[in-house]
C-alpha cells in the first residue's frame, strides 16, 4: 500500500556541503544495523546461572505483585502459579519454560514503508530515538516544556536521521495538549510525518487499542493484527510489581500480535539493591514475570527483554549515567536475553547532564559503547536523551544519532577478506613511504572509516577562522538544516482522511485535562 | 631511601567540599589498576593466525628499514636476519621466537616512592598522562605554546591525580627552554615535583643516558641499572622504519634495564593500508622487528608492545580520533600482544577537539572504553589530550582523570559474592518497596557507585542557581584547587643538589637553540 510512496521518501535535495552534510533519509542503505562482532560477556557460563537461580529465588520466595488486575492472576494461577492476593509466586523455572517454548528469538516489526522495516532480536540492532521527557532543550531557548510542535519536530528529525531505524514513541510529551488525547496526536505524527516502524502508547488499555486501530487505517486491520507494526515500551513498577495500566496495554498488544519491551527500570539502590549482581537477578525475575504474561495472553507474541538500569548520586538520590555500574548490568542482562532466546532492549545516549557539553557526551558513549557490544537489539533513548530522560534536546539528537552512525561500523567487525588484509597495498608501499596514492586507498577511500558528520578535524586556525564553534553549536545549524530539508514521505489523502475522522471521533468523547 | 618521604605524600588538607572534592593523592589506594574483565576478543583464533601471517609475511618479503644505525644492523644479522643494506628481512617466526623466549611477561616499574610502584602488564593497567603536546590550552588563556611552568603544573596535576598512576614523560613540550637542554629540567621535575613512575627522554642517546644519570641520583646507581626506574616511549618511523634517534635511546635504556613501549605510530591511510586488519598487521610487523632489536641487545630487557593508530578524514587528510576503526584495530593488537606473552600499550583519552566539548568528550570515551575493555596495560595519552595531541588542556586533564577513575570501576568486574548477589535485600525489601534505608544499602553506600568529580547531577532548578556550569567550566575551577592544593612530595635537600649541579654541568655543554 505504501509501495507506491517509496520515491516520495527520496525527495529532491540541495547538493549537500562538502564538508558537513546533513544527514538524508535518502542515504539510508539498511534499515537496520547487522551485528558482525561478539558480544562481551564479563560473567562466565557459572556466573550467569547463579544469577538465574537467584532471579529464580525471587520468583518463588519473594513473588511478583500484579496490581488491580484480575486477569492477569488468572491467568498465572492457571498456568501453575501461585497467588496469594495480587502477590504472584512462580514454581523454579516455569517462567523460563514458558518464555523459551514461546516466544520467538526475532521478530519483524513492519513499517508502512516495507523498505524500512525491521528485524528486532539475533544480530540485528536498532536505534530509537529517547522517550519520555516532559522538556525540550536547545541551545536558543533554553529549556522548556514540550509541545506538539516539538513532538512533530522530532519526529521529522528521526524520519531524517539515517542512523534513526524507528521514528520513536513518546519522542518527548506535548503537554499543550489534553493528556486523554495526545496519544492519537502522537500516533498520527508517526504515521502522517514518517515512514519508519514507530511505537504505540502504553499508558492504557484503551489508548494501547487507539494505536493499533490508527496503525490499522493505513496498514490494513488483516495485516497489522497478524504482523507486528508497533513495538511498544512497557515499564514494571519495580521493585517486583507490574500495574494494572502496564498490563491492560500489553493485553492490548499481545492480543493483537504486536511487540512490547517487558522492561524493569531500575535506580539501583532505590528499586533494587546497590549491586550490579543483585540489579541484575531482580531485573531477571521481573521481566521473567512480565514476559511470562505476554506468552500466557498469546503464546507467540513478540516481545523484548528490556532492561533499564541507572547508578544513584549517594549524596542526592539522584540518577547518574555513563558510571560503570549500569554498564556491567547491561553486559550481564544481554547474556541472561541471550540464554533465554529473546530480543534484548538496553542502553541508549544517556546522560545527566542538563546541557550537551561534555558531561553528556562522555556519559553517552559511556552507555552506547557497552551497549553495542553487550550486543542490545532495541535501543531506546538512542538519540536527544538530557537531564536523565527529563529533557529532549534537540542538539543532543544531532549529536547522538552521529555517534550512532559511527559506532554501527563498530559492530560491523573486522573485515578480513583479501581487500580487507591489503597485503598488496602493503607490498606496494613499503618502508617509508606513504599509502595516500595506492590503488588500495584509492579503492576504498569512500567507505574506509566511519565519518562523524558533527566533529571538527579541521587545523586549529581554519576552526578558529570560521568562529571557533564547538560541537553543541555545530549541532544547532544541523538540526535546523534538516528540519528546513525536511519533506513529508507522503500519505495517501483518503488515509489521511480516515486517520483525522477517527481521531476527532475519539477525541470527542475524551476529556480535555491537562493535569 | 624515599621511604622516609612517604608521609610527606599526605600532606594536611582543607575539608573537601562535600559535593565536588577535588582529587587527591591522597586518596590512592592501589598504585595501579588490577583487572577483573576478560578482554574483549573481536576477532577469532583463526583471524588473529591470519593477521600474525600477514605479519610474518611483511617482515620476511618487504622487510624494515633500521635507518642509520648500523649497530642494530649487524646484531640483527647476527641472530638471523638478512640485512640488504637498511634493509632488515626476518626468516617467518624469528621475531615470534627471540620475543617469546626472553621479554618479560610483567614488570615492576619502581617509583622513587616505593608505594608508587606500579606492575606493567598483566592484569595490571596504568593511566598515564598525554605525552608530547606543543601547547597547552585552558579556558582562561585558551591555546598558546607550552612553558616550562606549564609542565610543572601537569607534573603536579598527575601528583594530585590519584587516578593517574605515572607522572608521564614529556607531559608538553617546554618550549622555552632549549631543546638540547629541556629533558634534564622535564626529568627534573617528574623527579622533583612528583614521586609516582614516570617516563625518560627518547630524542637522543645521550639524552636517554641523562635520564638513566639524574633518575641514578635519586635511587641509586646500582639500583636504576638493576630495575626498571623509566618506561620511555619509542615510535616507529611507520611505516615500515625505526630512525637512529630512537634506536640510540632505545639501546641505552635497553643495556640500562629501563623498559621502552615499542610503539608502530599510525594514520591510517598514510602510513598503513586504510583497513583493520592491514594496519593490525604493519603494526604487528614494525613492532615485533622494534622488540627483536631491544631483546638482541638485552635479552630480558623490560618492555611494552604498542600501538598509535587513528582513522584520517578522507577529505582533508586530518588524523580522526573516537572512530571505530582504532578501537577495531587495539582489540586485534591486544590480543596479538597477549599471544606474544607481553605488555599491551594502546587508547588513551584521544580527541580531535580543540577545546574540551562534547566532541572532545565522545571521542575520548570512544578510545578509552575499547582500550580498556582489549586489556590495555600502558595507557599513554590518559588525560589532557586535545587536538590530536597538539595541545595539552587543563581542564581536559581533569575531565579525563575524572574517567579514568570512573572506569576503573568497570575493569574490576562483577563481584558475584553473597554481598554482591544482595539476596538478603531483596528478601528484606520485597515488592513495592525500596532499598534506600536497609542494612546492605547502608553497608555498601560508601562504595557502591563510581562517583564522578566533574559530572553534576544536581536538579536543573539547583545547577541553575548555581551558575549553570558545563562540565568544562566546572572542570577550571578544579584544576586551580588542585594546583592550589599541591605539595611537594619531598625530596632529600643533598639528593636535590646532586640533580641541580649535574644539569648545570650538562648544560653548560649544551647548546642554547630553540628551533
Amino acid at each position: 500500500m505504501t509501495d507506491a510512496d517509496a520515491d516520495a521518501v527520496r525527495p529532491e535535495r540541495k547538493p549537500p556541503s562538502e564538508r558537513r552534510r546533513a544527514e538524508s533519509a535518502a542515504d539510508a542503505v539498511h534499515p537496520y544495523l547487522v551485528r558482525d562482532i561478539p558480544p562481551f560477556e564479563v560473567v562466565d557460563e557459572e556466573g550467569l546461572a547463579l544469577i538465574e537461580h537467584n532471579a529464580d529465588t525471587i520468583l518463588e520466595e519473594v513473588g511478583i505483585d500484579f496490581r488491580d488486575h484480575p486477569g492477569s492472576l488468572e491467568l498465572l494461577k492457571a498456568a501453575g502459579a501461585e497467588v496469594d492476593g495480587e502477590r504472584v509466586r512462580f514454581p523454579r523455572g516455569m517462567c523460563r519454560e514458558i518464555v523459551t517454548t514461546s516466544a520467538p528469538a526475532t521478530f519483524t516489526h513492519h513499517a508502512r514503508n516495507p523498505q524500512r522495516s525491521v528485524q528486532v532480536g539475533g544480530n540485528a540492532t536498532v536505534f530509537v530515538p529517547a522517550y519520555g521527557s516532559p522538556f525540550v532543550h536547545d541551545l536558543d531557548q533554553g529549556r522548556r516544556y514540550a509541545t506538539l510542535e516539538d513532538f512533530h519536530n522530532f519526529v521529522k528529525l528521526a524520519y531524517q536521521s539515517r542512523h534513526m531505524h524507528l521514528s520513536g514513541g513518546t519522542v518527548c510529551e506535548p503537554v499543550d495538549i489534553p493528556v486523554a488525547k495526545r496519544h492519537l496526536d502522537m500516533v498520527y505524527a508517526h504515521l502522517r510525518y514518517s515512514d519508519k516502524p514507530f511505537m504505540g502508547s502504553v499508558t492504557s488499555g484503551q489508548r494501547a487499542q487507539d494505536s493499533v486501530d490508527l496503525a490499522g487505517l493505513v496498514m490494513g486491520e488483516d495485516f497489522v493484527t497478524s504482523n507486528t507494526v508497533m513495538t511498544s515500551l512497557i515499564n514494571a513498577s519495580s521493585p517486583m510489581a507490574w500495574d494494572s495500566t502496564m498490563l491492560d496495554a500489553t493485553e492490548v498488544y499481545a492480543r493483537n500480535m504486536q511487540a512490547v519491551v517487558i522492561s524493569p527500570f531500575i535506580l539501583a539502590g532505590a528499586m533494587a539493591p546497590v549491586t550490579v549482581a543483585g540489579v541484575a537477578a531482580q531485573t531477571l525475575a521481573e521481566a521473567l514475570a512480565g514476559m511470562t504474561f505476554v506468552q500466557l495472553v498469546r503464546p507467540g507474541a513478540p516481545m523484548v527483554f528490556g532492561s533499564f538500569a541507572s547508578s544513584m548520586s549517594m549524596q542526592t538520590g539522584a540518577p547518574t549515567f555513563g558510571t560503570p555500574e549500569p554498564a556491567l548490568v547491561l553486559f550481564i542482562v544481554g547474556a541472561l536475553a541471550r540464554r533465554l532466546g529473546v530480543p534484548f532492549r538496553s542502553g541508549g545516549n544517556l546522560c545527566a547532564s542538563k546541557v550537551p557539553d561534555a558531561q553528556a557526551a562522555s556519559e553517552s558513549m559511556a552507555t552506547l559503547m557497552p551497549a553495542l557490544m553487550a550486543g542490545v537489539n532495541f535501543m531506546l533513548h538512542s538519540a536527544g536523551w538530557l537531564e536523565g530522560g527529563l529533557a529532549m534536546g534537540y542538539e543532543k539528537f544531532v549529536m547522538d544519532a552521529d555517534q550512532c552512525g559511527l559506532m554501527s561500523k563498530l559492530v560491523a567487525g573486522v573485515d578480513l577478506s583479501e581487500n580487507g588484509q591489503a597485503m598488496d597495498a602493503v607490498r606496494e608501499v613499503g618502508p617509508g613511504q606513504h599509502f595516500l596514492g595506492t590503488a588500495h586507498t584509492y579503492a576504498n577511500f569512500e567507505t574506509a572509516f566511519a565519518r562523524s558528520e558533527v566533529a571538527n578535524n579541521d587545523s586549529f586556525e581554519q576552526w578558529d577562522e570560521e568562529g571557533r564553534l564547538d560541537a553543541a553549536q555545530r549541532a544547532n545549524g544541523i538540526w535546523k538544516r534538516m528540519l528546513a530539508d525536511y519533506a513529508e514521505p507522503g500519505l495517501d489523502e483518503s488515509i489521511d482522511e480516515a486517520l483525522t475522522d477517527f481521531i476527532a471521533r475519539r477525541k470527542a468523547d475524551l476529556p480535555d485535562g491537562i493535569a
